[in-house]
């Protein structure tokens, strides 16, 4: 019998998650000194000029997400809240709403991944170092 | 370096995807005979009568979308169908429409790992094998 690993298709969602855990991996192995993102600024579109949108802010955001989607608990206040962003999917059955949210969730998990080999890329930017 | 494996915990998504996965592997294993599940009603809540409320059409659905998340490939039509879809959350960050995928593709899948449970048991039961 072939085994799941085996079968797991390079657009798959359990390896695009892999993919984005291996781009917070090595992110964190080049940014040393994380310090150095502070006040610079994303290239994320942002309302605000708060540092909330600076790259040291989306280096703790990607490795967060990272550790959610290996760790991530869904606690019961967390689960209260999507019911009520859930709200207009309750007339979708289970099958519906498993693709609406593996669509939703791969195409998310991809534009973190372009994300966080950016900040990895301008962190390389900041300390001189050739690509 | 602690390896990505070693940090899944038990209530991360890719651990729950695994156990979807191994839950369908064991139904496919048991359901030598699919066809006796045909017109076998299901537990679901269902507004027909028709055949696709049926154990069959179950074990056929949770099949197919076990194979689409190991292998699924969004395509370019359904992405055009998940971005109609997507409406409500096109002022969500990333990071919010990440948490708001992440706890709905979590709810769903152990929804359906349990449905393939009891598929797997209610097969056991038409054929008298003792659970």
């Amino acid at each position: 019998m072939q085994s799941t690993e085996a079968r797991l298709s390079k657009n798959s969602l359990s390896l695009t998650l892999r993919r984005y855990s291996a781009a917070v991996s090595n992110m964190e192995q080049t940014v040393l000194v994380p310090s150095l993102l502070r006040d610079v600024p994303s290239d994320e579109l942002c309302d605000c000029e708060e540092t909330c949108c600076d790259l040291y802010h989306s280096y703790l955001m990607l490795k967060t997400i990272r550790d959610t989607v290996e760790r991530g608990l869904v606690s019961p206040d967390d689960r209260k809240a999507s019911d009520r962003n859930l709200e207009p999917l309750l007339d979708m059955d289970e099958e519906g709403q498993f693709h609406f949210h593996l669509r939703g969730l791969f195409t998310v998990m991809r534009d973190l991944t372009t994300r966080t080999h950016s900040v990895t890329e301008k962190y390389k930017d900041i300390i001189g170092v050739a690509n």
